[in-house]
């Protein structure tokens, strides 16, 4: 345990050192650069692999345990129903039966608005807010996540399927794809987690997000045109100019009563929304009002039936659970191939929602949740899911607020929440009838637009220029191009900044601050001042194969600058150059090359090149390469401070 | 001029700075961490681009000179012979023409051997050998490089237009493309050189190079086997499993008098090659064993018409100068798709193996070549070429090597071999007439038998396993899948180490060297010691969204396992977390994101977190987040030692 468990025995690395005699400025010590221990290829590959996939030591709560207590943890770990479960009471019960009857408000509208988001009938909307959030239950690490049907995965998997199949014309087929679909993401989701993959995500980064989301959210919201303003005929394309061009061109088929209606209950949600915003203690607030607006919209529509016939309403909802679904997945055929796709991406997008979702409040209430076996959970849920006539589902951003806010204690809100959707399958199926589709519209409009966070933009634009490139074309991508290309642009310029930072990297000179052994950028303190015949370099990044031509080229400049100087000011001639390895983390074959040239290139200047603390593994890669015979004597030192004081006592011996 | 001209007045940091009461351990003084310089957006935008394309600032030889040498510079800059043509004298003309000469007899029957390894006809490997020599001389900064047709470029482009027409059965619409590839391979060159984006080819590390032209090589020798054997029927694919079937089911094609005759040659030419590797003053030998084989054989076919009847000889070959080619080239059509994807990757590989060629012999014998400019000559030395008849070239390797053992000096030796070229041309095609196609399969087999460098691999295995990934991968990627997809897998891999490194960097407990303010990893230095109270921890990478999250989990491990090790050993209480930032050498806004969480984190388990030696990036964006306010007591050093000696004053206060 702790840090000294990771002494090996064996240093390389000799007792004695040097000391620089007292005349010449104080009796100094001079240590010697050591190889870090020596480990075989399959030890570090060992050491490698467990960074990569367990970088959170999963298993060390299982040390000094015995076996039955090993078996009552891992059963714990697998299954986290049996760790809360256990220390469950009334009081917790209390809270979380009025957070799940809360969210179940929220709930039952946004499932049947999101399931015609994707084209699916209303009712598969209900039926994925049952079997999924009791599965997460038993299976899910977060207390908070208020699970069910989401607005992007929804429209994702809306869009790429209705490319491929109508689902006016087939919808049996389309729905069987969305089984299909539902059935691989779960499948990836819970391999991702499995194979402690999770990392793979980290790739989407928060700036890439935002941007994703504001360009979903626009893209929902325009679609939502469609319902509220009436109109029938509409293009089946996503992007925004084709949407744009529908809306205006059909201004004939616009519906006065459709308009009032829509836009009324919008502008009542909205401020319900704002409302809750400003007084979090009112979150109830926002939590209440799309249920009262469908229960509102119903009786206006089923009280004026014979005014309002123009409003196209819901109509008839089947009664009952979820029915099995396992013969309707499409297994094999044409249509596969975009099936799994659908699947992958809808997946990956549920999963960056719902671990985000998971941190975010694990975070702020001061607990963990293990992203890997959260990936599980996610993965199984949407399995099981697929089984039983549900879509997608994932940890809802809006639903996990309201969830919280209202003082959910554990996942036992998801179980009342999703008892209270039962009692609606089995018994409130026809109240449903009237419902206008133009509420459903409202209410997709009023959850998406919290999407679109322009202070995370405003934000990242002030912070990092780079991250704001990649929202941005993230949000013109999938604004104009298509949500799984917006997305792929977006990663692309995440990982182009990755290169961009090893391909041109920072490399300055250093100086000395009097009185200490402080090396540090001369354009950037001011006590800092340059030390006569030396010149001290720092590079900032691995030399790799992408920038070792780089590096050659600009030392060479900043020497025969540095020689302008000299002669320009009549200082004392160059005649050492030190190379500050600190923040060189690592090196290639390609990078070795490049300290060789640069060493020739300073002989035949007879200027002499020095190493100032190297890495471990630059130190191994120097010593395989056999370079670092050259650097032994007198080339390689501890510290900057080391090499400059050593170097200046051989410039002057004793006398 | 010099480090201290990049001083800019204004520097964010105050005078006073703390000091360390003597009674604590010594006079110690507390610097201020500094604020880099304030830069414009604007400002920080031009630095970052003068940094990407104009690394070694070309413009500073023009500083401080009158007008007319400003544009004698220029001239001299663009057309180097304008440079070394004003030195040039009787004893460099001597050099020269031997050198030209020696050269010329390799190029000639390389010249025929590589156009007929690009499915082209024999005369257009003259012609190349013809032109392009002449224009690179003008334009040209290598003095060693030979150039002409090489094999890998002759391969690559023969089998990417082979895929789209039959040279067989269309070879004047062949000629056509390959004509229209060779311009846009120049065009992309120049641009590649105007644009300044010669770094692109950096990505073609030296790893991937070696795998890359070992493959091709061995795919290339694969295919003379048709030629040495005297096969007739032979695949028109290029991967070494139809090659190999190719051979092994025409077993009954096989010609004895072709075998007999091109093993015999083949022997000649490696026992020659052999002889000059191991006696480089005997550089002629191998120099002129092609040009003797080609003789020999010759004569052998000559004088054995009768009984020689199944050998293939070369035929007729048409005398005279390269015609103009303007009208050949195909710029509309179906096909066009097809001229531009082989110019590019031509083009690529031509640039790189002439970039690499060029540097090495410069580095060799002490003089430099600006990369961007030798790509602009090889670009228009192509595009120039294309209108004469002439297919892609560039500097290769062994004509380089020739022409530097021979003595060449200036680029005058491509003028002279031109010129022995244009004597064959006008005078000696004739003699070609029975020259058999075997002697040419025998000389591309001992040609690119020296491109297989395992020296090379073996050495990358020992100093980087990653990069011996990337040089098998593309050996095999080359072998089996295709020459443009196995270059592809071999760049994937190079970009996956960086990323890798980045997404799972180094972390490390540093222990301070008793006596000095060094604070070393405790894993690797054996005189370094923990500090009691304190848990110091290394990051060595960026701190970007890709390991943001894996941070936060590791260095709660560190503290987990600190105080397990405190609690076993009974030592003293953990208080405080350093955080060494040396080598974190930028942060995005993921990363401050992390820092934020980590610091909550630490304050829940009553930890303090400090951050030490921060760079100027990162301190920047400390402050643009408004995460700085919250370090800025007590909470940011200039260095661990700092940080340790403060904090430690802190808890102990005065009496």
């Amino acid at each position: 345990m702790g840090v000294n468990s990771n002494r090996v025995e064996h240093f390389a690395c000799p007792e004695s050192n040097l000391t620089i005699p007292a005349e010449l400025g104080g009796a100094m010590q001079i240590h010697d650069v050591c190889l870090p221990p020596e480990k075989t290829t399959l030890h570090k590959l060992k050491h490698r692999l467990s960074e990569i996939f367990f970088p959170d030591d999963p298993l060390y709560r299982f040390k000094n345990q015995t076996w039955l207590n090993k078996f009552i943890l891992a059963l714990q770990f697998f299954f986290p129903i049996f760790q809360w479960g256990s220390e469950y009471n009334v009081r917790l019960l209390r809270s979380d039966i009025i957070s799940g009857l809360t969210i179940a408000s929220l709930a039952i509208p946004q499932g049947i608005s999101y399931a015609k988001l994707a084209n699916l009938p209303p009712i598969v909307g209900l039926y994925s807010s049952f079997v999924p959030p009791l599965i997460y239950s038993i299976l899910g690490s977060s207390k908070h996540l208020g699970v069910g049907p989401v607005s992007i995965a929804s429209l994702v998997m809306g869009s790429m399927l209705s490319e491929a199949v109508s689902p006016n014309e087939d919808p049996i087929l389309y729905l069987k794809l969305a089984f299909t679909a539902t059935l691989f993401a779960g499948f990836f989701q819970a391999s991702l987690g499995f194979l402690r993959l999770g990392f793979v995500i980290d790739f989407l980064s928060k700036a890439t997000l935002v941007g994703f989301m504001a360009g979903a959210a626009v893209i929902v919201s325009l679609q939502q045109l469609k319902g509220l303003l009436g109109i029938v005929h509409f293009t089946s394309k996503m992007q925004m100019i084709p949407v744009m061009s529908s809306v205006l061109n059909q201004r004939d088929e616009w519906s006065w009563q459709t308009i009032v209606m829509g836009f009324g209950f919008l502008l009542f949600m909205l401020t319900a929304r704002h409302i809750s915003n400003r007084k979090p203690k009112l979150f109830w607030v926002s939590a209440a009002a799309p249920l009262t607006s469908v229960i509102l919209s119903t009786l206006v529509v089923f009280l004026l039936k014979s005014k309002a016939r123009g409003i196209p309403i819901i109509g008839h909802l089947p009664k009952g659970l979820n029915p099995p679904s396992l013969n309707m997945l499409y297994l094999s055929g044409p249509y596969l191939a975009v099936a799994i796709k659908t699947g992958i991406v809808t997946g990956i997008l549920a999963l960056t929602e719902g671990i985000a979702v998971g941190r975010t409040f694990a975070a702020l209430n001061n607990y963990q949740v293990d992203g890997n076996k959260e990936m599980m959970a996610i993965g199984l849920m949407n399995m099981a899911g697929s089984c039983s006539s549900c879509y997608v589902t994932t940890g809802s951003f809006s639903r996990s607020a309201v969830n919280c806010n209202a003082g959910a204690q554990t996942a036992v809100s998801n179980i009342v929440m999703a008892s209270a959707v039962l009692v609606t399958l089995l018994f409130l199926m026809p109240l449903f009838y009237y419902t206008p589709n133009v509420i459903l519209a409202a209410i997709i409009l009023t959850a998406v637009i919290g999407l679109i966070d322009y202070q995370a933009a405003y934000k990242l634009w002030k912070v990092d220029k780079l991250d704001f490139m990649a929202c941005l074309c993230s949000f013109l991508g999938v604004l104009f191009i298509s949500v799984p290309l917006g997305l792929a642009i977006a990663v692309g310029i995440s990982v182009f900044k990755i290169l961009l930072h090893v391909t041109r990297p920072n490399t300055m000179a250093l100086g000395n601050i009097q009185g200490t052994q402080i090396y540090q950028n001369l354009s950037r303190y001011r006590e800092a001042s340059r030390v006569p015949s030396f010149l001290i370099l720092a590079v900032e990044s691995p030399i790799y194969f992408a920038n070792s031509t780089y590096l050659q080229e600009r030392m060479l400049r900043w020497v025969r600058e540095e020689e302008e100087w000299i002669k320009a000011n009549n200082a004392s001639t160059l005649k050492c150059i030190i190379l500050d390895m600190t923040a060189v983390t690592a090196i290639d074959t390609s990078g070795i090359d490049a300290i060789c040239e640069i060493r020739k290139m300073m002989q035949k200047r007879t200027l002499k090149l020095v190493l100032a603390n190297p890495v471990g593994s630059v130190m191994e890669k120097l010593e395989q390469s056999q370079l670092l015979e050259s650097f032994r004597v007198n080339g390689l030192y501890l510290s900057v401070g080391e090499a400059v004081a050593h170097i200046s006592s051989l410039w002057y011996p004793q006398p």
